[in-house]
């Protein structure tokens, strides 16, 4: 497997945030937009803040800050976020559902076109509007939309299995919500997501805030 | 509102990762395992590795490694997942069905004691086993049982209203899958999910290895 790294993958983590901010304030009207103001809102550091947006090659002003729509639209673009992408999600449980039905991904361009489950019973209907299919569907579907991206929410145990069949047919990028490290065919990227991760953060932070927590 | 800074966030984000791999490795029968070996499983750098193993205060021995038992313990009495912490769920849905049934919670101490919903059709319901009370039990329930974590899985529409509740009837972390900033009490630790971070570094690794994807 070729190692796809990541330059600075927290600073990247934090865009979609700054991006949310803003956004808002280009809807409230402002032309700038400061890193204090962005990092005040979010508890970081401004220079954090500055070094993060430094990424998407948009500079600020000293006194002024960041124009507000060159960094909107540079953000877009840095994320690929300006253009519509078509997934699939594969396992269609209580997970795909949130995930279908969460309003931020459309406004990010990400669209669900299909989703797939293996229970007859969910086969031909639909979640938030995506029609559920059969496994067999994969192939013909994904080829002939040319769908790259493959959300997995399907246990634990057939993970593998399914990223295969989605790899097999052509899909670039893997969003794994599974529990299993997936072995990724060369030139696809797979990203996994740890619901334990922010667990990790909440628990260390109530415990700085309450030793008391802690059993020595 | 009294900033909450967590040093390393990102380290503390991977420490989850890192105790699976370990805690796999000592279901194996080793008794070191190498921060290198590490690194692998996870495409991380070894020094980035070690650095983030050194918060929880255990060392390597050259040529070994770490000492998987010790090291197993420490990790979870840094975060405190070597206790059993009790949560409620704000908001019974389809996220909430889907946090409640995903193991790795309760594998790290975390378990859901009662979830709350205002729809008179979940209300007396369960889900994954956990009892769904109207909105109006959350004072009774979390001041009984001492419940300091609430997981907000509501509509961002009445994310403050719900966080507000929760806070006054002494919840002292909150786990907000909102879209919504929430304004916290001193004392009060939120951490914030942002579903879309992750996908900004699917697209990010997506778009370095299809460079054809970006509109230029």
């Amino acid at each position: 497997m070729v190692k796809i790294r990541v330059p600075a993958a927290p600073s990247i983590r934090r865009l979609p945030s700054y991006l949310n901010i803003i956004k808002q304030a280009q809807a409230e009207g402002y032309d700038y937009i400061s890193g204090t103001v962005i990092a005040n809102e979010l508890n970081l550091e401004p220079i954090q803040v500055r070094k993060d947006l430094g990424i998407t090659g948009i500079v600020g002003k000293p006194k002024r800050g960041y124009p507000v729509a060159p960094l909107v639209v540079a953000i877009e673009r840095f994320l690929g976020w300006d253009t519509k992408t078509g997934a699939i999600i594969v396992g269609a449980g209580n997970l795909a559902t949130a995930l279908t039905g969460y309003p931020q991904f459309k406004l990010h361009g990400l669209h669900f076109l299909a989703a797939f489950d293996i229970s007859p019973e969910k086969i031909g209907t639909s979640i938030h509007g995506v029609p559920v299919y059969a496994m067999s569907e994969v192939a013909a579907i994904v080829q002939t939309m040319g769908i790259e991206i493959a959300v997995l929410t399907v246990p634990s145990t057939c993970a593998q299995e399914t990223a295969d069949i989605c790899m097999q047919n052509g899909i670039k990028g893997i969003w794994n919500f599974t529990n299993v490290k997936i072995k990724a065919q060369e030139g696809v990227a797979v990203q996994r997501e740890d619901l334990t991760s922010g667990y990790a953060l909440l628990s260390v932070m109530l415990n700085s805030r309450h030793p008391s927590r802690i059993k020595t």
